[in-house]
């Protein structure tokens, strides 16, 4: 990316952009730069119709057949190879579930049950805490298990993993800084220590390329509701890879996980493949408006979505150094576009009250503490104008300091 | 309820009837008989508008900040409260999160950790089946933990019950026969031998006035897609009385549970009382479609509802066996109001192919196997004329035998 970005430049970018007919699928307000589809990714029209067939149709007048007749039964494991195919996972090992928590918790134990006499969880400091919350939870009821962190007992998590680690449990894309981690160098180095892996994918799941399958990857975990566009808490993801399906067990086991649900059996017989990894009812409404979400991705090859991102990213990051370099921003992401996720972090002892000035101008990204504003780019709605934009607004709030005053200094739950 | 039950007697009771007005609040078409709320309730119009608010302007228009704006955050305790006033709890008691075989999860780890050193889960071979596999799960993490059942080690609840036994999982209605359990009565004899109790509700909570609180209960669970309208898949609820919440642990903690979510710590700190239950982020949507749901039950007294389900329910046992007796059919459902929900269970060897023909012609009931019809009656929708239609309906069948034609004897999976 050399020569002068202007306007000009921009727009002949957004001109050539083959994902450019995907925005019209969102029902984004004009004159909006939303910046946060890696927090919760905006709505689609196919998803407000899904949910409104749903709704009124298939509940309000069909009612309960419709458990049958609108294959509300089949949904985890239909969408479950919708959202497959975007991670390199081939069918009948991803199932749409519950919360990326609770799937957290159920490869967990699945893992340190393949493994048993291990009994080393290794993850990172540096994760979304969920991640380590959760872990502490399965350590809770296990006793003699332990957590070890890179960033507090090793620098590099690939030096804590040794014989006695059964599972280590990693971000693809840190939801902090974006720094992506090399997928297949990691799974290959803790299979060679009999370990094995649960990716986190809630930062990477539509932003880029997985290969779960080609990485030989153990078990991934991720939401559906930041760059795939689930709608606010829509369920979760699980991948199994296929070679572990046999003798996989969880000890999250309702009767949605069972081999017959309906024969209402007195002793729980897991059910065949990701069917295990189901426990109770899901909740078919929210369901529904991931189902009408996927949609937009039928037509999409990720390769081009990366491209894009990477280009998006680039020129922010270019943009922002350029034209507010001089107000103290400093680049949290890895400069390396191949070391990193599709969202962007800079830091700025304002960054809280910048931010809120930002949202007020009609640029939305967020805030984590202490002091990072924090970029998602999705390439499904996201233009090189609205980069352009965004960094010349960023540029005057620097420039004219009015981030200082007061009105943006309250603070509220941003999630 | 004695003298003759015409068209004008039934009529007579409609038109006399408190709950009438609330019939227009659900989406249900002219003609339809539900009797299957106690599997999925009717769709409300307070449901489809929250739904739509909560899709087109709060994810739609508002995107990111309906988390604060939308209160979003604020909705598993809030609706919470709404359920735990209808079920006898005060608030702070109750969150609506996850699903009933999860909230068992958690609930029966909770007990478990209370009473350190009893080795024993109490249930019933007769429960849902759901409550059992759940307990499995739970004692496959926790060697020498063994799960008995009234039906299998004991005819009754009650003589499972000593000083070994940590936790009682118990149904309050059950799902098959209706049977109502004494709910008072069953903890106060758990509590004798120290031991805790878990109710689930599922076929309880808004069918029949429930009283937590005063029945000295310890925790309980349930759906909200039955009796409370909720929609396919609500979210569940959990109650936990206030006497625990200072020592309670369950071990799916994930960021919603946390003391400070936002603050992105690494170590668990378990929120105050019933926060402690959430773990990961819920769906909004389907939680929106619930909070609808529950407006209708801001103006209803339980104790009316409970006063019509018996009526209701009085008069179809009545009407089937004057009218359907010879014809082999054989109520599985106590006699005694007292002692059952607020749905009746008729036997019939061609019970399948008959609630096929039930549905066929608008009575819509369900099946469970090998024999049972099953008959919910909803007080808020359904009405004495409905009850007296349905029964004419079944006795056509069953008189013209119209069942035993082959097109009502292809099975699918029915809830």
């Amino acid at each position: 990316m050399t020569g002068t970005l202007d306007v000009a430049a921009v727009d002949a970018m957004d001109a050539a952009d083959p994902l450019r007919a995907c925005r019209k699928h969102f029902a984004l307000a004009d004159g909006v730069i939303y910046l946060d589809g890696n927090s919760l990714g905006a709505a689609s029209l196919a998803a407000f119709a899904e949910l409104e067939t749903a709704a009124r149709q298939e509940w309000g007048r069909d009612l309960i057949k419709s458990w049958n007749t609108a294959g509300w039964f089949q949904l985890p494991l239909q969408l479950g190879d919708r959202v497959g195919r975007l991670i390199g996972a081939a069918p009948g090992q991803t199932v749409v579930c519950d919360t990326t928590s609770l799937n957290i918790y159920k490869t967990l134990h699945a893992a340190i049950a393949l493994r048993p006499g291990r009994r080393v969880i290794v993850s990172e400091a540096g994760s979304f805490p969920t991640d380590l919350y959760v872990a502490e939870g399965v350590i809770s009821t296990l006793p003699g298990m332990e957590l070890r962190l890179e960033g507090t007992h090793a620098p590099q998590i690939e030096d804590l993993i040794d014989e006695t680690v059964a599972v280590v449990l990693v971000n693809h894309v840190n939801y902090k800084s974006g720094e992506l981690r090399d997928m297949a160098a990691l799974t290959k180095k803790a299979h060679e220590a009999g370990t094995l892996v649960v990716w986190d994918l809630c930062h990477s799941a539509g932003a880029l390329p997985v290969d779960l399958d080609g990485a030989n990857v153990d078990f991934a975990v991720g939401c559906t509701y930041k760059y795939l566009n689930g709608g606010p808490g829509a369920p979760a993801f699980i991948y199994a890879a296929r070679r572990h399906h046999e003798n996989v067990v969880q000890p999250l086991s309702g009767w949605w996980g069972h081999a017959r649900p309906f024969a209402f059996e007195h002793r729980y017989a897991a059910g065949d493949g990701m069917v295990r990894f189901l426990c109770g009812t899901q909740p078919i409404l929210s369901l529904r408006a991931l189902k009408g979400a996927l949609d937009v991705w039928d037509a999409v090859d990720m390769a081009v979505v990366r491209e894009k991102s990477i280009a998006l990213t680039d020129i922010f990051i270019r943009l922002v150094e350029e034209k507010c370099g001089q107000y103290g921003v400093a680049l949290e992401t890895p400069r390396d576009a191949a070391r990193r996720g599709s969202q962007v972090s800079f830091a700025h002892e304002g960054a809280y009250e910048i931010m809120q000035a930002l949202i007020e101008r009609g640029v939305i990204g967020d805030f984590r503490a202490p002091s990072t504003m924090r970029f998602g780019f999705t390439p499904l709605y996201v233009g090189y104008r609205d980069v352009f934009q965004a960094v010349n607004v960023l540029e005057e709030i620097l420039r004219t300091e009015v981030w200082r005053d007061v009105r943006y200094a309250v603070r509220g739950a941003v999630t």
